[in-house]
């Protein structure tokens, strides 16, 4: 076997094909093991940030100087593990490191040093929660089954507390996002509107149209235990008197109405066509007539490869839930479609990977 | 918080910047949170790797015609989950996708396909040792005490059986090695040798030694278990008459010799400074004067950076030793001289992103 004159290309540099600040790609077609070997190995990626914002190490190292030995001290941590982590992150384009002291590149400072408003960095406690990723430990078993191995609806079985740490810990994702949606639905219209927003969540979304909508009045729907999430969040914000809530499943509570617009943030992908096509349709029946429904998704191209997180989104509710999808524009369209609505359009949200696909009541 | 005028830029194409096909890169100083959030979900790419390679996958698109029916009745896998396995494969840089056909990249097919003699996938299994994944799920604890949460000296335990699966499905990411390795030790030497291989694992190294020069004689030394592997493939290469096995610890057997040669591969870095010198002596005095040491190592450079691949396995050695390492060559070239080694020289091997420090005894 070890005379075996195979053409392994196993560059030295092997990683960094795998890294955005890598400055020389190869041609995808040279074939290389290294992409085997950085894939096996990825998981320690998503260990050593975890471990890093843990320590609060990105707080350590933008607070300065940056050498080990005061990096080690301000994280209550061993010099070789900080050394050993410090120049993991290096590597991985979250560090930089100069004469053996360390910074935050400008992706840290922004995003994961918790003294940045940008922060996200809370986003790894749900994103790391043990029911999300426990399931990937059986994906082989889960492809074989096309079902998620947690029990009967996976991440959405009833009060399900992995969607209370959503709420806390991913607002700092959504934020983004809620002013672009919030001008979507609301299109411009300045009088009295009232929103419906299921599976609210952190609650932000309704809490940006009650902001840019000063006349705007919000209900929103989810388990009981995340509305608490989202009241704490609309009374920080001023517009809690114009915050209702409604405690129950999407799928049972009676919603009211008539609506404006109804907000279906981050939900239908957990569900399989019919399910979505008889939700979108108790949706309608909420609305006024020419009422608007936006939902935001995760919405691959048709060839659902690309762009590349919304369409490897599919793999996360293979994983962890009965029949979920990251379902593309056409296939949106068809359940708005099915349920009564007209004028179905997509609308990119140009600061993030979502995309709001907003219907009208016919 | 959801007015936060912050100035995330989140591009749709998120995912592509860490990934090794992607056409654009964008300068590592623009901050965006996708490398965040491709880094939070990395270990996905991990499970999703195992997971075809455990479906056998890849022989299943070698063989065609790669539509999702046949690879699912090939793979005994449901539609559903082979169709999303496979587009987040696609994503990956393994699969493409062609009117909703799949098929290997020149990588997955080289590397990937069992019915390729360069094939790797066997690695996983020893890869994805619960064992050496596990102390991941610690790392922030790790990088707080400075050592494994393992018990003891970590993977390197008396007679851990991680080495018998090493030794089983390692070969194949060592194999191109061997015969580089086995031209810089025996560096045109023809005569009779006789040479020692510490920590022989699956043989490769000493039995490609036997194979390049007829008149040598190879004694390794492993765990028993481990040697099992290593002699039967000295019988498959047909150099078991001059194959010789010494079980134990490569601290405590007695090496016998002189010898010519001493290997030691993928050895050094699971142990300290102190350690390492200890055992480098013994070597020296086991070897003739003259005589050769030769380790196969990660060799960082002396920014313990870069080349990513070589500097990211520190990462590896904090998780589960005691006290190990990915050693830069002047940290080597100081332990082989307090061990009484001269002419210290590196030796990186082209097809793979390893390096052999040569040492001579004085």
């Amino acid at each position: 076997m070890s005379s075996d004159p195979r053409p392994a290309e196993f560059p030295s540099s092997g990683l960094e094909r795998a890294l955005p600040h890598s400055p020389g790609l190869r041609p995808a077609e040279a074939p290389s093991p290294a992409l085997v070997f950085d894939t096996l190995f990825a998981y320690q990626r998503t260990a050593a940030l975890r471990a890093a914002i843990e320590l609060d190490l990105f707080r350590a190292v933008g607070e300065g100087p940056g050498d080990v030995g005061s990096i080690a001290r301000r994280c209550s941590a061993s010099e070789r593990g900080i050394r050993i982590l410090c120049d993991y992150l290096t590597i991985l384009g979250f560090l930089s490191k100069t004469d053996g002291r360390y910074a935050n590149t400008a992706t840290s400072a922004m995003f994961l040093d918790p003294r940045s408003p940008a922060c996200v960095a809370s986003t790894a406690r749900f994103l790391g929660t043990p029911e999300l990723q426990k399931p990937f430990e059986s994906l082989a078993e889960i492809v074989r089954t096309g079902r998620t191995v947690l029990p009967g609806e996976g991440s959405v079985e009833p009060e399900n507390p992995v969607w209370v740490e959503f709420a806390h810990s991913m607002a700092p994702m959504m934020a983004p996002m809620a002013a672009p949606l919030g001008s979507i639905v609301l299109n411009g219209s300045e009088g009295p509107v009232l929103v419906l927003d299921i599976a609210a969540g952190h609650g932000l979304f309704g809490i940006e149209i009650a902001r840019q909508n000063p006349q705007a009045r919000v209900v929103a729907v989810d388990w009981a235990a995340v509305l608490e999430v989202a009241k704490e969040n609309a009374r920080e914000a001023g517009v809690a008197d114009r915050y209702e809530t409604k405690p129950g499943s999407a799928f049972e509570v009676e919603y009211g109405g008539p609506y404006d617009a109804v907000l279906l943030t981050n939900f239908l992908h957990h569900f399989d066509h019919p399910t979505c096509v008889a939700l979108l349709r108790k949706v309608r029946a909420a609305l006024k007539r020419g009422g608007r429904v936006a939902a935001l998704e995760f919405v691959p191209n048709e060839d659902r490869v690309s762009p590349p997180m919304a369409a490897a989104f599919s793999l996360t509710m293979l994983a962890t839930t009965a029949a979920g999808d990251a379902y593309t524009f056409s296939e949106l369209r068809t359940m708005y479609r099915e349920a009564g609505f007209g004028d179905v359009t997509a609308h990119p949200i140009p600061t993030a990977p979502h995309t709001v696909v907003v219907g009208r009541a016919v």
